[in-house]
C-alpha cells in the first residue's frame, strides 16, 4: 500500500484553491487543465444528485465538482489501474471517501457494474481525438486520455443513456470540431442537446472547446451561451476565468 | 407597368450606404434587417462565382452581395408574386439588369427552372419558424417570411444538393435554437458543415443567430469562429458592425 500522504517520484501536489482541495499529479500522465475547470464549472450540479463522471482520470473532477457543489454522492470510473489507484489516493488525500468513490473498470462494460437508471447526472471530458489521427505520444496513458484508443464517443453516449434516469443531466467537453457529430450521436441516444458553450482564447479567434449538456428524452430547444473567452485582449484573464479559478 | 422610380403608398426608398445602391421597401412586408448585411458579409463570395438567393424577398441579399463583391452572376428566387415584382424593380433601380436577375418561381420545383450543378453558391436567409409556431402575422406576405409555410429547410437543402456544383458553397443565417437539425438536415444532403458563426447581442447574452457555410461532397472538419458581437456593452456598435454597415 501507499502512503497516501507520500508523493512519488514523477508526482507533484497541487492546491486547487477551492474548499482546501488537493491533488496528486503525475508529471509523466495526463494533468488536468482548463478543460476540467471549465467542464466542472459548466455542470452546474445539483446537490441532490448522483453524479458519475466517465474516465474520472486522477479524480480531478469529482473533487471539483466535490467542492463546487456538494452532490449527493460522485462516482468515477476509470479504466487505467495506474491512474485509478492515484485517483483513490486523491480522493483519501481529500477525506472524501464517503462522497466520492472511484472504480476501476470498462465503460464499454458499464452494465457490469451499475443497475440502469442510476444516475442524475453524467460528467466527461473523453479522449478528443478518433484512434489514427494526430500524433500519438509514446507513453501509453497519455494516448489513452488524448485518443479514442479504449473508448469512443459513441461508447460514451451508449453509457450515458444507460446510467442515466429519465430527463437526467449529460454535460461533456470536447472539440468544436467535432460539433457534428456530438449532435448527431447525442440524437442517435436520445440524449437532446439543450445547452452549449464555445469556449474562446479571445474574442478574435475560434473556439478551441465545446461544452455541452443535454437531457435524456426530453424535446428539442437549444441554446447556444454567451461565448466563453479565457484572455482579454492584452493577454490577461477575463474576469470570469479568475473568478473560475478563486482567483477574485 | 410601375415607372420604376416611383415610390408607391406603404413603400420606402432606402440607401444601402453601399456602392450608392438603392432600395424600395415595403413598409406592411417583411423589411430586411441585420441578419442579411450578416449573411451578405459572412458569405464570402468569389468574383468569378455564379450565385443564387434562394426566397430573395425584395432583392436585398442580391444587391449587399454585388455591392461587396462583384460575382459573376446573382440569380434570386421568389415564390410571391408582389414582392417578386418589387426585387425586379429594385434591380432596375441600381441598374443591375445584367447583374442580378430574379425569378418568380417555387424552390420545391426548382428542376423546372435550372439545370443541374449551375451554381458555384447558394445562399439564402430563410423563413426561421417552424409552421404552426409562434404567433402568425396577420398579413400572409408576412407570415410567408417567417413561417415555414411555403418551404422548409429540408426543401431548402434539397434544391441547394440539386443547384450546387460538386464542392460548391452553402451560405445560410439562421436561428441557433434550429443548429441540431440544421447541421443534421445538411449531412443528410450531403453539404458538410465547415465554416459556423454565432451573433450575439452583446458578449453577455446567448447568440441570437447563426451563419453557417458548408460545402457540397466535402469531408468534415468544422470551424467555429470567434463571435460576431453586435454591441458593446455601453450598447454602442462593435467596430466590426460600424465596418459591416460602412460606418468607418
Amino acid at each position: 500500500m501507499y502512503n497516501i500522504h507520500m508523493i512519488l517520484e514523477d508526482e507533484r501536489l497541487d492546491d486547487l484553491q477551492l474548499d482546501g482541495l488537493k491533488l496528486i499529479q503525475n508529471k509523466k500522465q495526463f494533468c488536468f487543465g482548463t478543460d476540467a475547470v471549465l467542464l466542472s464549472s459548466f455542470a452546474n450540479v445539483k446537490n441532490t444528485s448522483t453524479v458519475i463522471d466517465l474516465g474520472t482520470g486522477n479524480g480531478i473532477i469529482p473533487l471539483l465538482l466535490y467542492g463546487k457543489f456538494k452532490p449527493k454522492f460522485i462516482m468515477g470510473i476509470e479504466i487505467q489501474k495506474d491512474i485509478y489507484e492515484l485517483a483513490v489516493r486523491n480522493i483519501k488525500l481529500n477525506n472524501l471517501e464517503e462522497n466520492i468513490s472511484i472504480i476501476n473498470g470498462d465503460i464499454r462494460n458499464i452494465k457490469e457494474y451499475f443497475q440502469a437508471g442510476s444516475f442524475d447526472h453524467v460528467v466527461t471530458n473523453p479522449p478528443y481525438l478518433k484512434a489514427g489521427t494526430g500524433i500519438l505520444s509514446t507513453a501509453d496513458t497519455m494516448a489513452y486520455a488524448r485518443h479514442e484508443i479504449l473508448c469512443t464517443l459513441e461508447d460514451i453516449l451508449k453509457a450515458t443513456r444507460y446510467l442515466l434516469k429519465s430527463k437526467g443531466i449529460f454535460t461533456m467537453v470536447h472539440r468544436p470540431s467535432r460539433l457534428n457529430e456530438i449532435l448527431s450521436l447525442m440524437k442517435n441516444f436520445s440524449i437532446e442537446p439543450k445547452t452549449i458553450r464555445f469556449v474562446h482564447a479571445n474574442i478574435n479567434t475560434p473556439a478551441i472547446l465545446v461544452l455541452i449538456q443535454g437531457l435524456k428524452d426530453m424535446n428539442p430547444s437549444l441554446t447556444v451561451e454567451n461565448p466563453l473567452i479565457i484572455h482579454k485582449t492584452d493577454g490577461t484573464y477575463t474576469e470570469e476565468l479568475n473568478m473560475l479559478y478563486g482567483r477574485n
